[in-house]
């Protein structure tokens, strides 16, 4: 931001701005996805058009004053190649996993980032080291957001986000605003597609994330080959020097049609088809947008697949809502989280 | 409605109405719920206080003009029992099952209702035949809205009714205003509890209504009669001159400890509590209200069953939403209605 004292209006006439206010010119604004692999940065001019991003690993130690000072380090290298610092922001948007307080800047439950034990006020934290006023949200909804206000949801007045990642989240839109009830609306991944189905990483039993989420496939691929099943999703991870089955590599092995990897992609597109069309009966929205890291991974053919999947089960199945795959990309979620400011 | 030509304002000063309008005293409204077997017909004041009531069996055969001709009938009944004519009423609300267009007052799809083979212009014929202006609704749509307004949600700002009956349906409340999507939110009984299970009636798999619909029950209980298994529920049945297995049935052959009714009742019980659960997963509604002619018939224990069933289900387990029973008992959905006027 910049001191201005006297502005320009509408019809070209500079005017003095009584008691000379602190306003934006060109503003850009900043915007974080935190994920538990990586940390992605953007920079959106007015419009939203990113102008400069930077990506790097999230820390696997250190506890949240690393995150906090990787995340600083990943905005000021985006800003730097903008041209700004970061306390010339005009103000940053989080995109956060856990549990997400907007009001306070606190997250807990981030299982997914280290030594994330107890609740940490990121938002403070954050804003302290960047130097422009951050605001907070959940990463599945600002994502969401992102794909209602600028993305494959822009035409639509009500839609459902499925988030298709290391678990399935969702986000709600309804009449053209956020649905969150009292603060946990839109966990479809714990929908039930099969009572008394498979145990889900949340410790329940037939939840779509059962077989959908990306944790609970590699948890049956290491199960299957542990058993003697063959499969080349290992060898492909071990090949990438990675620990985890991240969604390219389930991406290498369906190329190279690796039948175990077929077997259990089809299975999570079956549980995500009956899940979603579960959702869709219960809402009615016009539009289901496919995102997150398998989604967007695997993209248009998988969203086609998706689709199919759900028609079986659709109540008013000859109106069937949009499915789209989310129009943001990989940016989507930084992107969306500039919007929070 | 009688015509005033003066009233007297609220410090009891008379004052001639300019124009002299027809405005109504002592206000009362009409409302049906039109079921498969009853027509259930109230009066109610302006507080919605039911001063008279009347019910009659639905016709079984001659068509739409026969139902119109038997609510006319039944409305015609309880409004004599309070003291005026129908063309007095300051209007009508009808609850009706089938798709219900609010706008035209056309019925399509009632295949509860006798001959019902093609939408047909219910408001208007009623309209005609009652002499007071008449809205039409869905009919669990307007019992969800009477429970919301009056009775067990009265308390809430966002709720989840589940109309447990022949089939199962919902009704969805959010931020104080009822959600019915592009048309048909809240099918919740359609939402998949069992990937590949059991057929619904509505001709699709593991519906929860496939298990937990009295009509699916029954055709349940006839297919193990058949194969030998032994059961009151038609003697019962047969005993009340009935031919389809009611509610008062179901909860007779309980109190009678019927074991087919027992397993199945735990079994549509059980399907009631993951279906549910994953809508309220979906919603994160502060309050569920269970009613319906099974739901209002088994009443409490029942209610405090699915509450229980719910709960290994519900993501956000430690905040389980309210579980309540319908509070208007049987003439909910009537009293319902009167809320469209």
């Amino acid at each position: 931001m910049v001191r201005v004292l006297a502005v320009t209006d509408s019809l070209g006439t500079a005017r003095t701005l009584p008691g000379a206010a602190w306003v934006s010119v060109n503003s850009v604004k900043g915007g974080i996805d935190l994920g538990g692999t990586k940390v992605q940065a953007v920079i959106v001019d007015e419009r939203h058009d990113v102008v400069a991003e930077a990506k790097r690993p999230t820390p696997t130690e250190g506890g949240p004053p690393e995150v906090v000072a990787r995340m600083a380090a990943t905005l000021a290298e985006a800003a730097a190649a903008a041209g700004v610092s970061t306390d010339e922001l005009d103000g940053l948007g989080v995109g956060s996993p856990g549990a997400v307080d907007g009001e306070t800047g606190m997250v807990g439950e981030a299982r997914n980032l280290p030594g994330w034990d107890e609740p940490f006020a990121m938002g403070p934290a954050l804003e302290e080291a960047v130097g422009t006023r951050t605001r907070l949200g959940n990463d599945v909804q600002v994502a969401v957001d992102g794909e209602f206000a600028l993305g494959a949801g822009r035409e639509s007045r009500s839609l459902l986000g499925v988030w298709w990642g290391t678990g399935v989240g969702g986000g709600i839109i309804l009449d053209g605003k956020r649905w969150v009830g009292l603060g946990a609306a839109g966990e479809i991944g714990h929908i039930v597609v099969k009572q008394g189905g498979a145990r889900c990483p949340c410790g329940r039993r037939g939840c779509m994330e059962a077989y959908a989420g990306r944790a609970a496939m590699e948890v049956r691929a290491r199960k299957l080959k542990k058993k003697g099943h063959h499969t080349k999703l290992f060898k492909i991870m071990e090949k990438r020097d990675r620990t985890r089955l991240q969604s390219g590599i389930w991406a290498r092995a369906l190329e190279a049609k690796d039948g175990m990897a077929i077997a259990l992609v089809d299975r999570a597109v079956e549980a995500l088809g009956t899940g979603v069309a579960s959702a869709v009966n219960v809402l009615d929205v016009e539009t289901v947008v496919i995102g997150g890291g398998l989604g967007t991974r695997l993209g248009e053919p998988y969203v086609r697949r998706i689709e199919a999947a759900m028609l079986p089960h659709l109540f008013v199945s000859d109106r069937p809502p949009a499915v789209l795959g989310a129009a943001l990309g990989d940016l989507g979620g930084a992107i969306g989280a500039t919007l929070l400011v």
